[in-house]
This record gives structure tokens, sequence and C-alpha cells, in this order.
């Protein structure tokens, strides 16, 4: 594990190190910012999963959480979005392939080989993480689009594994909307059967723990009917009785504008838990 | 004017209009941070003035400084760092030519058509700011790096122009460093004396207003000791009694992470005066 970038920030430090991932097969960047507190105790970390195209410096770089992760005492960690490096397959488009992981084990080829950021996201960078970090086992997650789908489904899949889930404008249902299907396609193959274990709202009906879900959505997003459609995953919860706070903002779109308004909310909500 | 990016952010818009501005004699492009206060009435307004290779985007998207213009009522007006377009003469490397405008007044060819940022952002901006949003009269000036060369320069060249001003990391004596030599050398030739009027380590000493200077600079810069040198505006200001807090902030680098880090302290101490 290699230390790339090291910068203060809010009196803490916001770093980024490379490591060679065994479960993707490759070399992986991964953002961890610590706070003032860190010098002195271990604390819980907040997994942060960013949506299509991104990597792992669209977060620290424009959602200005770290000033909030300082009030609190949370270790804040921003993974890449898929595995990476020239051996990895990639296709054409932003949607599926590098930057499109969608957080999920493919099981198609050419992407399972290396598309299994599901067990990096859940095992193998948490455990590097609590080994190498003053963080304690105390797990939230939280991430924005598909990576708000990645927070939903990895938190309803693992019951235990975190004490707090929230998203910003998730692909909620997946398996119901075209950046879904596109990927799932070909990450999960044709049998639709199998894409209902990666789908929050398939998985809500299932889960056997009641994490409460924080969805902030705004309703000014280009992408609200056609991807998001947060309404389905409202539903579901209704008819199982799984809480839910959705939180529809008015005049807000897709960007980090949006999330860089509502992410002290979403710290102070998982400071709570954690 | 144009209105090129309309997003909601913390309770208020982050808008990016587009103008012609006929001081510059090109199409220009500003940021413009309207609070939820802005639609009730008239604000005062805060000018941010960018580093070298910056445009209106990176303050905007970088320094989380929206929510602290919502907390104390304040505009923010974040303009690009030099003329642009196809017209505008430019120059080979970052610090010359587009980006690099040095807020000056530009008397040499090929520079002296287009590079009068001075005046666009004294003069013509503010005007135009003053007279299409809910702006009062009451300005505030900071900004980073060359941009806080820029509005040190501004405040102290235009005594009541300005109720407050403060820098981050700013290029204190251009005529003294690198950086400053090459722009000045092409942008007003190579008769240093005519450099002094834009140099604010020299200005301090004739400044008829005792406007206090608020100045943060990282110790882990890498470019304090080469072209920063703020002790020189310190040494400066001691001279003539010029009222300067300058804070060096330990560990803090010349990123935006630095910026964001206390970018909350310094509009405080701008809201303060406006």
């Amino acid at each position: 594990m290699e230390r790339i970038e090291h910068r203060a920030c809010s009196g803490g430090w916001q770093d980024v190190y490379r490591h060679r991932s065994e479960v993707l097969g490759c070399e992986m960047n991964f953002a961890i910012y610590l706070p003032p507190q860190a010098a002195a105790r271990k604390l819980p970390v907040l997994y942060w999963l960013s949506g299509l195209t991104c990597n792992e410096q669209n977060f620290i770089t424009k959602a200005g959480a770290q000033r909030y992760a300082a009030e609190h005492g949370i270790i804040l960690v921003a993974p890449d979005t898929s595995p990476r490096g020239d051996e990895v397959a990639d296709a054409e488009g932003y949607d599926l392939g590098k930057g499109a992981g969608f957080y999920l084990n493919a099981t198609e080829q050419p992407w399972a080989k290396h598309y299994r950021m599901h067990d990096y996201i859940v095992d193998e960078l948490p455990a590097l993480i609590e080994a190498n970090f003053p963080a304690t086992g105390a797990r939230g997650i939280s991430g924005h689009s598909m990576g708000g789908h990645g927070a939903l489904v990895v938190a309803l899949r693992n019951p235990g594994r975190y004490r707090s889930v929230s998203a910003f404008s998730p692909i909620v249902a997946p398996s119901q909307v075209p950046w879904g299907e596109k990927a799932f396609t070909a990450y999960l193959g044709e049998d639709r059967s199998t894409w209902l274990q990666w789908d929050a709202s398939e998985l809500v009906a299932l889960a056997s723990e009641r994490l409460p879900l924080l969805v902030d959505q705004g309703d000014a997003d280009d992408f609200l009917g056609g991807q998001l459609q947060p309404q389905r995953l409202q539903a579901a919860c209704e008819v199982v009785g799984h809480p839910i706070e959705l939180r529809m903002q008015p005049g807000y779109d897709h960007s980090y504008y949006f999330i860089a308004s509502f992410i002290g909310d979403h710290i102070a909500h998982h400071a709570e838990a954690l």
C-alpha cells in the first residue's frame, strides 16, 4: 500500500492510497480522510460510493464532507467505482465497464475476472482500512447515483455489517431502468432472476435487519423519472414496513452542488448511529 | 448576458453567466452564488479571484463556500482569471496569457488590447452585478495565489471601493518572484518602476486607507519560499503600521483543501465588515 496524496484538510489529513486488490486483480486507489481525532483514538468509518464516471477524487474534492467528518470524528473512505488498468475489460460508453462497476460481482465474460466490486467494498477494503488505520469496526455507508444503489444494496445484503446507510439520488431499482438493465445484462446475463439480489427495491422485502434508509433526491434531477424513480424503493419499504426517509429536495439536480448541500445532514445521520 | 448554469445549492442558486466585456473586448464567464436571502433583499458581494490556470469553475466546485455565504447572507462572485477567446493573445506555459491575467492592465503588446483585468474586476463587473442582481454597493474581495495578489492589489489601489479584503497563499511581492517577474515583464515591460503600482508589498506603503489584511498561508505550500514569501508583505505593513493578520497554517499546502478548510473564517471576516 502506497500513499500517493497527503494533504492537510479541516484539521486532519486527506490522503489517497494505491494498493493491490486481490479481489479485483488490479491496482486500486482509495481516498481516506482522517479527521483530527484520529491522531488520538480509533474512529468509526463512513464509506462513500461514487457514481458513474467517477473515481476516488470526485467526492473528496467537491462534496465538502471533511469539515463535517472533523466535527463528528468520523473517518471517510472513498474507493474508486470499478477495477482499473489495461488488463481490465472495458466498453464504449460511460455506463458500462471502467467507472461503472455497479458494486456487484459479475458472473459473465469478459467481466467476471475483475468486476467484483461488492466483495471489494464489503470485505477487502474494510479489512485493509481496519488493519492499517485507526478505525473501529463501526461502519456506515453512503453514495451517489450508482453509488447510492451500491450503498443500499451492500447494506441490505450484509445485515450487521453496517450501522447506518444513506444515499443521494440512488438508482433504487436497477432491474427496471435503462442504466441498470444495460449493466446487469452485461455483468449478470440475460436471466433477470439473478438481477434481483442486486436491486435495493427487491432486497428490502428480504431484509432481516431494519436498518433505516435515508435518501435525498433532487426534484430537478434530469435522471429522476428515467433512471432513479425513488418512489419504487419507498413503495417496497411501505409493503414490508422497512423504515425509510425519502426527502425530495425542491430545485436540486444530480450534481455535487446537491451533495454538498446535504452531506452535513448525512454525516450527522451516520454519526448518530456510529 | 446569458445564464449558462443554474443549480440549487445550500438553499440558494449557483449560477454561471456569459457576457460581452467591453473592457476586455471578449466574451467572459462569471459565477455567482445567490444565497437564499437574495430572494427577499439586496445583499453585499464578496468577489473571489482565482489563481493561475483557473477559470470561474474552480472556486464554486471545490471551496465549499456556498454554505457559509448562505449562513451570512452574502453573494459570491467568481470571475475568470483572464480574457478568453481565439482573438486573445496567449503564450506557452501556464503562467502567462490565458488563465494568468494577474488582475492588472497590460501596457505592452500583444497584451494591451485585451488584458485589462484590473478594470474589469474593479469597475465593469461590479457595475454589471449591481445592475442585474440583488446586490448592494458593499463589496469585499478575496482570492488565492495569483488571485490573492489580485485581491490585495485591487483593494489597496482603490480606497473606499472595498470594505474588506483577504487572501489565501497570495503572491504578495510579484516584483520580486519568478511568477511576477515573468508576467510583469510581458504585460508591463522591462521598466520595473511601472511594476510597483501592481505589487501589494509596495502599495501598502502608499495606502490612504488602513483596510485590515487577513492572509492565510500554509507552511507546507511548495510555492511558499520561491513565489509567495508572505513575510515581505508583513514587513511592509509593519513599516507603515498597516493592519495585517498573517496566519501560518501548519501542514497545509497550496490546494483547494487548504481553501476549503479556512474559507468559513474568511467569509465570517468579510461578513463582519459587510
